[in-house]
């Protein structure tokens, strides 16, 4: 951490905060120019706030030169992180496929397409029993009853399933969920970070819309930091002004995370494009550029989807989707 | 709403598609045109599932004409929302500051700034009792214990409070606050929302960081629909490329949500800036747009506040913007 | 294009407006809604200033449902253009890879980067004779010599070159150029887009940092307009509020355009990221989605290049690069 | 300037940086700790190119400490600069209003538009006569004629004229021109900048739709650099993912502008927001804030305004725009 000094600060007051910061157990190295002197800070910094450092008054600014984030980083965990669910392992070299429909809707829906992603390859089931609306007047999920028939699903088909959690007072319904998921509307609802940093289960972590890899790492930290390790990051497209997609897909993402976490990296293409046609090019570019998996969306019938049917494969189309990211695989940059 | 059909679609599912329409009590008008042709939907459409409409293999897309808010929409309810507080009143004409620390610390503290925001004119006292931190590692708040001490300074000076909920299972410890804020990471937390919405409580809802002035609105509606009328609207800056600011201010949603909807809008220009310097400048600037309030973080001593010090201004200061806006008011438009 | 009118309208105006429109060769449909009454236009409405409507007193809003172009439209070119350059082809299936240093430096610079790249299998020569710099102290190209070296390697490899006018009076200089670059900073400069198109040589047009995909389309129109139909489109990243990378790709321009235009899409991964390192991944992400070719930054000696060494690829990372990405070319998306 | 070693780096390579950066005349101070080890550069640095810094295989990455403006700098320059056109003084506590038609469309227009914005008190009339249309469709401005019509406006009413340049082929059209305005769109055209760093003639240099702060006073730095030092900003809205308005204004850019800069500020209420009814509370709240100036669209018959009438005032409008700013300003911020 680099502390850049205002012109000419009050000495005594530069003196105290080193006094401070040597208490701290950091050594502190001094540049003095004409204009600004800066305060190098050598040691374990993640502990000074700098909330603290910026609202001194003979501070100008702070420039953070180790990451905020500790459980997550790569530099002290080299190796990657692999997460086991049922059979399915997710990092480390595996490709990992989760599909199922936007929304659980009925027994029959999510067992037929359960049915089929598992036959074309998919090693997880997704599928919405909450489901956050932008819109209180729109189909908000079967909930529990939801819950209940993805336990069904799984037990039918053997996939471990997928499915989101929106708030707290949910958690209950989910003992036997295999793999939890925070959506990206609650990347930064930091009491359910904690409470699920509490718990010994698969967390999907999806990226907020306009959260950087840094932030969605710090929200990483939170479960880590409480114990839990089994984190799976998740990109599903950030907010630009394009409005040619639903979202921007950021695959630079995957190279970005890679190098600053051991965490695994899935791509959602269905919720960034919002469009079905553009998840095939989306699923192969993320596999071609070392994702670790990918989440899509499927449905029977997505013209009468009670949601986001615009964005859902049929099960064909999966179908071919799943092979022809299969070809790109052994080609992928590791 | 307008359907633009794709060129040459299957003549039988057009057939169906408007039976199905007529179905909901709507008037369907054809324009069929060389390249494409138009559904045009007269009625109340804001039933119409868009999503449905959206997946259809004959659809190419979809335009909206209605706005999908009714409850907080100023078509339907022409005159202002005035939410009352105590003795303060939000809204229709009147300008309300809500000043406070921006982390509940001790009771010396709060009773400190509480005191001084009162005597520069503030309304309302703010504090946060439970903080979102983007780091686990950062000082999370007092929790339940600093809700007590808001009610302490509640009732040593009489302001009415403000603070804000993480999450639900917190709910019953805000049966004595006046106002709950949902701040910024929670605006579509939809499960909260909709519990707000059952209560008799006014709510201060904070934009999102990467949500649209429609989608704010779309969140006050998750309140309205459950028949809680008293919401208060905050602009608290939004996420952009630009740096030199915290977030990016967006004072132009002052006269466009004055337009939208009839529910106050207040403006915080602490969290918007960053910065205790700009604070004035755009809190007079709110003013002088036609906000109908403020929020302002202020602290006794900035420079040890165990979060976001940097924004927060001294009792002096916040008494020098109290005295440059009130003198702002007087010519502000409406 | 559906005109949405204001409540209540006043019924001469819109009895004129229509007739204005009559006069313009269009089909009106009206459908008269309790609180809106909307407008259908049928017929070629390229030639309707949507600005005039929308200042209408009488207009609420517009909504297109034509695209504004034309001659970049795929509904009336549906066959992809080729453009050819010496023996490369861009576009319609064939896969062309554009490489060599941000700028221009040296002879010696110039033909070792040449050589390297032509021997790893580039098809063009790219290299900044004019640069545009955000900095007015740093390096600004060498100009006029720059082409003149440009055209040397030319002659040396038998690669044809591509490089960036950044100003109208430069053009003579370009006249044994292969394909002038339009520069992202350089996509609505609509003057120099107008005398471009008055040429016979091919353009490479990148997207602005700021532009959304309809924009990038329309000024490729404003040259298609002018008669040149050579235009070869670039997705160069855009603008958003993450810092990890320089920019943040947009890949999902690639199915996107693919379905708006006929025109050929290029990917430049190097200044889309800013990192070497991220370079290859996402040059084997853009060939999977079924890019029609790349644009790559090589120097001979990236940590002394005068401009974006920390993008620029060795000649060895380069070759990899290649290789890596013709293993995925067999299986891309197309 | 700080660079951030990578963890263990050849020995030799830092010790060779090291000497070349003393070379340079600049003081280092080493910092190593057990991660990373920090060089502290002290001296003037702006002619240090980060680029090449960045490059180098040694260096993790650089924070910056000084701007790296240095003529448009208030550090260097602490006094406010003014810039006086005809009678007008723009900056240092005097404000000044330009106003006029979008694009000027005919002699009887431009005159009826300039007697009456001089009424209303404004001190400059603008007019475009060269027009940046997205659509080659779109008028493009009477362009040389108009520049004629301008002069002749301005002898009219004796208000001094400011005028878009769009290409420097049209410089010569521009001599009698009192204030040559560069668009957002050209705020990184580098030759253009040059150029008009080489008059002696005020110019306006609108911010970018993507451009930073600092990127804005780059690009001004280019003008100053050159000799020219009569440059006058203006923040006329940036681009992001809110459609309610065109673009969002960003008013914090006046305190943020003037803490970094002695340039005066000027706002552009019209293209910021889109909507000729949020014109006057942008307007105000530009007052409110601190702002030197405001620019606004103003046409005798917005409806039939050949450009951008939706966001255009009639000259009642105008004159009630300028009695609510003139109001504000006794209160303004300063």
């Amino acid at each position: 951490m680099v502390i850049v000094l205002k012109q000419n600060p009050d000495e005594q007051k530069v003196e105290q905060l080193i006094r401070r910061l040597r208490g701290m157990g950091l050594k502190i190295h001094q540049s003095r120019g004409q204009h600004s002197t800066l305060l190098g800070l050598v040691g374990d910094t993640s502990s000074v706030d700098i909330d603290w450092l910026r609202a001194m008054e003979i501070v100008e600014s702070i420039k953070r030169i180790q990451e905020p984030y500790k459980n997550a980083n790569r530099k002290f965990h080299p190796q990657d992180t692999v997460v086991e669910v049922g059979g399915a392992k997710i990092g480390g070299g595996n490709f990992c496929v989760i599909a199922g429909p936007c929304s659980v809707e009925s027994r029959d829906q999510l067992c037929t397409v359960a049915a089929a992603v598992k036959q074309a390859g998919a090693s997880m089931l997704r599928g919405g029993a909450f489901k956050p609306r932008t819109s209180p007047y729109a189909f908000q999920g079967l909930r529990g009853e939801g819950i209940k028939l993805l336990l069904e699903a799984k037990k039918e088909t053997g996939l471990p399933i997928v499915t989101e959690i929106m708030d707290l007072s949910q958690l209950y319904l989910f003992e036997q969920v295999d793999v939890i998921q925070v959506g990206a509307r609650n990347m930064q609802n930091f009491e359910m970070l904690k409470e699920l940093g509490r718990l010994h289960k698969p967390i999907l972590l999806k990226r907020g819309l306009a959260s950087t890899l840094q932030e969605l790492l710090m929200s990483a930290e939170y479960i880590l930091a409480g114990g839990n390790q089994q984190v799976i990051l998740c990109e599903r497209g950030i907010r630009t002004f394009e409005t040619a997609t639903r979202n921007t897909l950021d695959l630079s993402a995957i190279p970005a995370l890679r190098a600053m976490t051991h965490l695994p990296i899935l791509v959602d293409p269905s919720h960034a494009t919002g469009h079905a046609e553009m998840v095939k090019p989306m699923a192969m570019a993320a596999a071609a550029a070392g994702a670790d998996g990918l989440m899509i969306e499927v449905h029977n019938d997505p013209a009468n989807a009670l949601c986001d049917g615009q964005q859902s494969l049929t099960p064909a189309q999966f179908s071919d989707v799943m092979q022809a990211t299969q070809a790109i695989l052994p080609f992928a940059c590791r």
